[in-house]
C-alpha cells in the first residue's frame, strides 16, 4: 500500500484549464488503486496502511489464478479500494479548491507501487 | 446483498443524452444500496458479499419494528451502505467514461433483491 | 462523535441559487468530518457511532503532539473519516434533489463537536 500526494497535479490541471467557478473531479482508472481526502502525513499514512489491512487482510482472501486472463485477483486490495471510494469531487470558487487546510486529494495505491493513471477533470 | 452491474444502464443514458464531454453522476436513492466502482467479477462479488457481513454483521445490528413506520430497519445494511458511498462521478471525455478496463459502475443491495431506482445524470 | 443533518442547509443555498437542472457537490473541508448520505435517524445515529468506533478504535491510533503544531492527530477520526468519505454529488432535476423518500446527506463529526464548515455547490 502506497499513498501518492495528488495536489501537486490537481493544481497544475486546474491552472492549465483555467477554470474559475466549477468542480473538479478526481477518479481512479484501476480497481486496486482509491482516491481519498485527508491529512498528507507520514505517521497517518502509516496508519492507514495498517488499519486497511487489519479490515481487509491479505491472507484470507486472496485469489490466485483468474481464468482466461493470467493474472491474480488480490481480492483484499479490491475491497479496500471500495471502502475508500474511488471518485471525490472538489468545488472550485474563483480559481481556488474548496479545500480546507489540512485537506489533500491522495491516490492509495493498494496493489502497487506501479504505473498508474489517474483521471483529473475541470468542469465548469 | 445483491450486485447489479450498473454499465449498460449508464451507457445507454449516456448515448440518449448526447454528451461529449462532462461528467455522469450516479447516486443511490435509497439507504440501503451504494455506488460502487470496481471489477464485475463474480468471486470478487462474494468476496465482497462476505466481507460487509463480517465488517456489518446482521445479527447484533438489526432493530426491527420502527414506530410510526411498520418495517424494520436493517441499521448493517445502512452501515455497510455508508462504507461503500452513495454516489460516484465518473468524468465524460469525447463522449468516453473516463474508466479504466477493469472498473464498472455497480450497484450494491445491501438488503434485498428488491425493485430499486438509481439516478443517472449527465452532466456538461 | 456528532451527526450533523445538512438538509435544510442544502436545501436553502439550492433555493437561493435558483438551480433548475445540475447537481448539489457537497464536500467536508475538514480531514476528521465526513459526508454520507442515509436515514436521519437517531437509532441509526447511535449506531452508527459505536460500529465506526469499533472499526477504528481511539485507543490503539491516537498519536498526541505532532511537532510544529501543538495538536494532536486523533488518527481514529481520521481513518473513520476515509472510510466514509469527504464529498458526494446529488443531482437536481427541475429544481429537485434527486434523492430517494428516506436519503439525508449528513456532516458526521468524527472529532467534535466543534464550529465546521461544509461546501455545499450548486453547479449547472
Amino acid at each position: 500500500i502506497t499513498l501518492v500526494d495528488l495536489m501537486p497535479h490537481i493544481r497544475r490541471v486546474l491552472a492549465a484549464s483555467g477554470l474559475r467557478d466549477g468542480s473538479v473531479n478526481i477518479i481512479s482508472r484501476h480497481t486496486t488503486t482509491a482516491i481519498t481526502i485527508n491529512e498528507w502525513e507520514s505517521r497517518l499514512a502509516r496508519d492507514l496502511k495498517s488499519w486497511l489491512l487489519q479490515l481487509a487482510p491479505p491472507d484470507d482472501r486472496s485469489v490466485v489464478g483468474v481464468a482466461g486472463r493470467g493474472e491474480p485477483i488480490n481480492a483484499h486490495s479490491h475491497l479496500a479500494c471500495m471502502l475508500l471510494g474511488s471518485s471525490e469531487c472538489v468545488p472550485c470558487v474563483g480559481g481556488e479548491l474548496v479545500l480546507g487546510q489540512w485537506q489533500s486529494v491522495m491516490l492509495v495505491d493498494l496493489d502497487g507501487p506501479r504505473a498508474r493513471t489517474v483521471g483529473i477533470q475541470c468542469l465548469g
